[in-house]
């Protein structure tokens, strides 16, 4: 049964960001509004006014939306006063405690809107019925008896208004998204994805860097190139090497990738590497002849996923395959730029921002590092629906990998 | 004079930020809107429109205004085709090139609106007329006589809507901020907000780790608390300790601050230090003593600005100010926070949240760090305005010292 | 067959470094020494002399090591001429070419000692035998026929010397470590240590931060806890509450950890969590009322794996069984940290530092934290026996869980 | 008058290091040593054996010698007892107490070594003369009338040895350095060190990222050009194109440098740059044509200063002066790598890691950037004498060259 509520927002809703968040409120979490009564303020000192019915396939759901719906500064029209608690014991809140966010707030008590004083969030909110006030209480400041705010009804949040002519050099802030979720869940959803656009015919670019090999990856990369969930890859000439030189010698950059031991003749690997390969004329070449049997690039050379190889000047060699012109890398880069549906962005901010660079807004982005700097930067070139995540890549391809095989095993 | 333009906007323009943005556009470059019709969608999937006329003091911000109002997907009613001018030589744009977003984009030629292929930012668009089409050229693909569009009439930017229906782990991009500015200008700005906190008889807290005292910016602050700057300050025992060792021996933890020589006998100035001011009986007898002669504690016990010392687990000593309850601690921090108009948190993170979690959301911060995870996390705990600057702390209160002294000299 | 060969080292060997590594060359390549003559600068402008038989069991070690050697400036006596080789083709090396540091470097050509001219780290040293003069060229400058230096012998390498009298500003470099390193293989070998400790009667001290909880690893480390390879905790107030919450609710911080949905009325359950345990009397009761029935506080009071809750100003409540007092908390964590064979660090900089500050120079140290500033500065504190691993604190406590726990199950 | 005072070390003193810091302590401090025996482990599980006297001109300096190679586990023959002390009060320590190292430590008390129980560093050792048992003891834990061991004559300390053998996992440690310096002083030291290289007929090499024009020192760097202080510049298109924006449109990537405002139109800056350069035919010319009037690159033309502008797969563009292919940009990279006598790294770590593969490790590198992971990278990579600084590259430049400059003048 269809529940439903009707709610108001007012003042300078729609550049404070507080209409659009609301608007999103609803449908994040599943509901329906109809919009009953829309007041645009004309000139930027005018305010607006909304009034808006919100439902939902229950109450549960309802009640979800209304609580952030306040958390905004939406408020009921023909507000109660508000519902009090006393504290049961000491540093204790009575069930359905009334949690404060840091905005100004009033309450409505006894007919009276009393502003609740020292406002902080996370706090529980107090009233002193002899004085007529109203303040917040921290947990161990709450005393038993204290008269405790329950529920929203007769509350009013007014989050801050994006100041009229200039804040000088002050930011306005909008309420920033907490950045810390669990890792393991969210990398299977990543995986989720992936499988999703190549059912749906999609094409997945994973653009690649060289510590995704040091740090053990590379296995589980090449079985994810092998089993057709990775449609090109683009990647510099140290990835390529690395890659070749662990299928040869079982070292990257000449440390033994599954002992840990340097075999201290290892930085001559590195360059052998490069010196077979040119002189089998290239990677498909050395494949051909054997040399190369495993890796990701040998999976590239096999299914015929192709590659872009962008030359550097921090390059040994490079391989006859690395694209030493930056000109003519770039328009390679742009042209798988163009043809991906969805781009994974693995511990590399170098290909990242080149690839980056020629997305359109609506291309899907996911971006693993372990530099959250990398990542911000990522995220802010401007696709419109990414996933960020700060994590290691030596564990998240094998969790990646290991998800979208099982997924397939089990379809 | 004043002039004015009409724009209009249509489709989820709240949900998708784009109202707002275009909102906050006019009254950020100075200019004055009119909301003329304003149809909102009542349900998820209506979209809405508006039409606004636009008006500033002259053409020149009306062009800027409307520049921006376009890029973010609004557009002129009755739309001109596209101004075309041929490029002069190879790799070279006409005067005027239209440089592209990365939002899908149509340009209207002869009439008819055509797709641009293969968006990309900060291209030029250029027609091809037999083929009536239209596709973005980056600089070094661009050829002499390409018809190359020019000025924003004729061309129609869609920025994505948030998706209907949740995104999954996709989060919805609005679009962020380049967080690179120029240091020096940037300080003094801040320089600027304080003088004027100041001048309108605001509060400011300056919230310090001791890592301001190692990298020698000592004096610079004592000079702004002597002269009246600092309202109060919040910290923990180790600024304390370095602060008072620095003036007593002056070295901080050992290291000499000025020859940058290691006295190699160093770590016990840190103890003598504590041990002595705990024999004095604090750091205000310690001052009266003669034992403290400079500082930034000197100072503050001088021109009475109240200091909350906040333990830890990880302090020596502590010296009697610090209090080390916790619970006790938070509660004097909370009270600085209530009372603070202007909140300078400098190269802390542990007390920067402390003093953060309790403020209210119309509270400013400056939050200077040289650590971005930090800065941004700080920026994120909820005030409407808000500074964040990676910098070194140790050069930041030495040039902020400097604006705002000079500034008092010179009014 | 034991096989051995004779080296000299010459010059300021000692302040160099390069005995010092000379010998842990040989050392860690399971080789023998047996030094015959040592003569050491009396006067800081005397050079030293060493003599020095290296061997081992096989043929193939002892090339490893004279490799080694020669790489930190060791010789062999009476050198021989260089062994030539041409380059097959252009940009490709012969085998066994000599590939060189970025260290001074000359070589024996015709009974003559010839500089390396352009010395430059990963090169080949081409001669010129009618210039009679030797340079290095990189890989892709090799022209077929070049006579490209081969193995080691008659090559010598000189690493620089500590700068005699100061160095002003400048540090004196010994040779950096590498960080990269396969992430999983490492863990397994930080599963075998704990494993090993607790065979050997060893303790674990696990210092937890409440990234922990929420990236989603708490189970892994319950596990662990209650199969008995931890044997003591330290942690602060808000990792116990987002353990506790995380049993109650499924949430963290109010973000559900499976479905990664946030409930959106979160931030509640953060300080329910608290009342609660709070009105129980402590987590030890409310485990034993049935209030929290799983989790790492859970187990740690099932088995008897004593905690140190240390408060801080930036807790909400705090739960009754945190120390508030500072010092009272360092007490207790000093205690732990004597009691300690082995102490796991898990992404926290502030508890780390701490233990950090109590513990000998002989306790064994694992340090993991996805920000490398904290991984640098945990490891600079002075154990001499340290692993820091700059990874994902949500994938590697799972992994590290898994590898115990097998290895205990095929024990 | 020249004082001296014998020491004797003993163990495995040259593999732990011991050795190597000792003679660094002794030259780091201005004091001279003669060795008078050295007996050297044959084996590795032979112990060494050194006995040297130091000596310097005045008592104050041996003794702070003394105070470090005490540290470092040297001893002084025929040791005495400990010196006691009765603390004078509670939490006050007497003058000249000992302060702990985290290393194991013996106490001589009436003729006994006393091992010192629950060793941890900054402590104090107090004796229990009835049970004859020494032990650390915290500021906060000192008791009136403790008896406490002052000044070093009778304690041992003996800093852990590597274990012989190999260590697993875990890297043998020795003694980080600590990297919190004053910035100011460290800059003015840099700028000596250029002073004096120029004075020497060196060349300096700046190396030099985007983010310096960003951050607005800009202008500071054209000075140093212009005076003579930069003798090779090497940095990439974006590097260029940022400098000959911000002086032709006030902008870099469109932000005003001074006024912090963003005209909004300023993408196109960038483009339109790029494009009149490439019209003018390049840098050169377009300074020869007044198309550039002042900055970096200006400073560069006009002053005769070679640079090398590599190109990447993220350039807009290119200039014409921009190298594309990635071997020819590298090789000349190399060329100014291999005349360079001082190498000045600022905010960039792709072109610094080009140059820094280039360099032999007897050229001098200062390394500048705000990302101590970037700096630690940095000097990781092998030259023996360097500095690194992690601060803000806007207010270094600035301070640098006024210092330089300053000193010039007052020359």
């Amino acid at each position: 049964m269809v529940r439903s509520r009707t709610v108001e927002l007012e003042g300078h809703i729609i550049d404070s960001g507080m209409m659009q968040r609301c608007f999103g409120v609803v449908m994040d979490l599943d509901g329906e509004f109809e919009v009953e009564e829309f007041r645009v303020g004309k000139h930027k000192d005018e305010e607006s006014y909304a009034r808006m019915t919100v439902s939902a396939d229950d109450e549960e759901t309802v009640r979800s939306i209304l609580h952030e719906l306040h958390q905004n500064g939406a408020h009921v029209p023909n507000p109660s006063d508000v519902a009090l608690k006393p504290a049961p014991e000491d540093q204790v809140v009575p069930h359905g405690f009334y949690s404060t966010t840091n905005h100004p707030t009033q309450v409505r008590y006894d007919g009276e809107w009393l502003p609740v004083e020292n406002i902080e969030m996370d706090c529980a909110v107090v009233i002193d019925p002899d004085e007529r006030r109203a303040a917040t209480k921290v947990l161990n400041a709450i005393e038993e008896g204290d008269l405790v705010v329950t529920d929203e009804s007769g509350v009013r949040v007014a989050p801050p208004e994006r100041p009229r002519g200039g804040g000088g050099p002050f930011g306005f802030m909008q309420g920033g998204v907490s950045s810390e979720r669990p890792s393991e869940s969210l990398i299977r959803e990543i995986g989720e994805t992936i499988a999703e656009t190549k059912e749906n015919g999609g094409k997945v670019l994973a653009v690649v860097g060289p510590a995704l090999i040091h740090s053990g990856a590379g296995d589980d990369l090449a079985r994810l190139v092998r089993e057709g969930y990775i449609d090109m890859l683009s990647a510099g000439n140290g990835f390529a090497v690395h890659d070749i030189e662990r299928g040869r010698y079982g070292t990257s950059l000449g440390m033994d990738i599954e002992t840990l031991e340097h075999p201290r003749k290892g930085h001559k690997h590195h360059i052998y590497t490069i010196s077979e390969v040119i002189r089998a004329g290239g990677i498909a070449a050395a494949v051909e002849d054997g040399l190369i049997e495993d890796g990701v690039m040998y999976e590239c050379v096999e299914n015929d996923v192709p590659y872009v190889l962008a030359g550097s000047i921090r390059d040994d060699g490079p391989l006859p395959d690395t694209i030493t012109d930056a000109v003519e890398a770039q328009n390679a880069v742009r042209e798988q730029a163009h043809e991906a549906d969805l781009v994974l962005m693995l511990s590399t901010l170098l290909h990242s921002v080149a690839v980056g660079n020629c997305l359109p807004s609506t291309t899907r982005v996911v971006c693993v590092d372990i530099n959250p700097a990398t990542v911000t930067q990522l995220l802010d070139r401007g696709s419109a629906q990414a996933i960020g995540m700060v994590t290691d890549v030596g564990t998240f391809v094998p969790t990646l990998a290991e998800t979208v095989l099982e997924r397939a095993s089990s379809n």
